[in-house]
């Protein structure tokens, strides 16, 4: 299982981009993740090959609203024990 | 008002990285900013100049338990409206 | 065309990775992309999905000699210009 | 010393930012630092005071020409060996 969080920043579409991040937000909901958004980004827990579709699939539905987007995902994937947005939350506590 | 996340990562200590992660939200609860963790950073709010001072001293907190750290630091801020966790949160829903 | 760059960390294995980098970096050339190494990360240009894959089989790469990977995409691409690695830094020349 | 990465995106201000980063870059030259840019983002090397005040400045320059901005900074930082863009290249060679 891999944690990872995506942020999409779309370029020259004025100050306000709410409306794209809840255009990538309905695109995650396809697919087979745990989908936690926090203010700086949307933390998703999955298979890696569901991450990299979602990721591909919101960044373009994005772009297809604006002439330029950014965007970044980062993953973060163990082998020597349970990796979940739960074990992870727990372990800071 | 800034909206800010911060990740951590120490180099060199094992795959576990929880005792750092703790060391650097002790770190941040001695700044004056609101704390949200997160399973891959710590979403923060407040004064730029804290969110400075609270980055660079978790980051040498961290790097006095371990040989190497690399630290990642996003921050976000308007000035056409109020900029909080709260309302960017509000904003997606 | 993207503009993309890459960022492999291999936890656990003491605080030198460069043996790690360079794993990623063999993966890199087997992809059709442009690739510019730098000091904190690689920078690469292609098509989407050439890229996704690359990013992929690299993190899975370092991945089957540690036991826990955090590593970090960031993809930039835009319709309204020709978007490559030459025209945005001749743009900031 | 410290290595770093540093993004500066301003947001609603077109698809086109390079005078902005320029701007950033000039901010850069004012400090003590070693000034790599790439096509991603800008990698500095020195002292880690010098990098956060650019950092600083660097992003409110760029905000005082527009209405949001959304800056990164990755700083990674070894005790064991020295640290500079030039050692970092070389090891992955």
């Amino acid at each position: 299982m891999v944690v990872a969080e995506i942020s999409i920043i779309p370029l020259g579409e004025g100050p306000s981009v709410s409306k794209y991040v809840k255009n990538a937000l309905k695109v995650f909901k396809k697919y087979d993740l745990k989908i936690e958004p926090s203010a700086m980004g949307t933390v998703l827990e999955g298979d890696l090959d569901e991450i990299l579709e979602a990721f591909k699939e919101a960044h373009r539905e994005v772009l297809s609203d604006t002439k330029r987007v950014v965007s970044s995902l980062k993953i973060d994937e163990r082998i020597d024990k349970e990796n979940t947005i739960k074990r992870k939350l727990n372990a800071i506590k």
